[in-house]
């Protein structure tokens, strides 16, 4: 008996999409607990905070109430932004927009205490589904805010909460706190390549 | 003359972000050219098309038209999906799901490519800002779609038209083509330790 190419390339597919199945099939069995999951997305590569923003417009869809504190990107135009916000999604920005070009410490630190305040009010709440604490991790490095004080609110959340932190250089021990990392790391940038950033694709 | 530590840390603060300032500037000021991006996030860590859906939501909150392809996902509910779709952005979405789930490779080659010319159409037209073709690495890697057709038609795009692809193991030849590449690496996962997938979330 001959068997042609085309169906033992069709047998070989069918086996081996099979094993996928069921390695994704004990996996799903395997994963029962429901509840918030802390998301760290971090690392120099192009979209992180994107990430952090299509999963609030991906809860938005699902009825469920996200909000944002955005650090560090206070003076940008944001199509997110507009969009969510339309959406019933609140917005606490911090206000000094990049601290390399305010070179202020003091004013620095009070700018992100205040955004931090309001994200300690939503990490409290048990009505909000989701906080989206885009480019936290640099509040940390900088000593802006207090390490304590941050895992200590995230540890306290509400049980079903989920909780999405970007930004480079992730402190240790909110890494090891988090449920799920993605590290993103530059393979190329257009940027670098003497592209400019374009209104409604980089910002 | 006695200097407090926390002038210094102040001063020290002040000449780190100065340095920070000038090299960014150096970089804005040699970014000039204004032209559509092919950007690719590959890697297995989570985030990727919740990226390329992210930047779907900005371009529709700076008024422009975006359009999405979406490979592979087809039978999964997408909240991304419903809030888009309500402002405006055509979706294509492949009908199989998973192909783990049907084992069947002519009838995921045939809804590959269906899904394939409604991305050409896109990628052929001027009044589209941004094409998502999420999940397109799978179409390539599997051979349900030709790496050449595709190759071509990303070329051959409108010259301000940016593009995004998602998904692992992306093709040697797509990487070199795109302007901005980031690879998603998998620190750690929720799911692995048990956590169910939830909606609004993770989907």
């Amino acid at each position: 008996m001959t068997i042609n190419t085309e169906q033992r390339q069709q047998q070989r597919h069918r086996e081996r999409q099979q094993k996928v199945k069921e390695a994704v099939d004990a996996k799903v069995a395997a994963a029962t607990e429901e509840r918030g999951v802390l998301m760290v997305l971090t690392g120099n590569g192009k979209g992180k905070s994107t990430a952090g923003f299509g999963t609030v417009a991906r809860a938005v869809g699902h009825g469920k109430q996200a909000a944002v504190v955005q650090f560090i990107k206070g003076n940008w135009d944001c199509g997110e932004r507009k969009l969510l916000e339309a959406h019933g999604v609140p917005f606490e920005v911090m206000a000094t927009g990049f601290t390399w070009e305010t070179q202020d410490r003091e004013a620095d630190t009070a700018a992100a205490l205040k955004a931090w305040e309001a994200a300690e009010r939503w990490l409290a709440d048990p009505a909000i589904d989701l906080v989206l604490l885009d480019e936290l991790t640099y509040m940390v490095s900088y000593h802006y805010l207090e390490l304590e004080r941050v895992l200590s609110a995230l540890r306290q959340r509400p049980l079903h909460q989920h909780v999405i932190i970007t930004g480079r250089n992730c402190h240790r021990q909110l890494i090891e706190l988090a449920d799920t990392v993605s590290e993103l790391e530059c393979v190329k940038h257009a940027f670098e390549a003497g592209v400019k950033a374009q209104p409604g694709f980089d910002f």
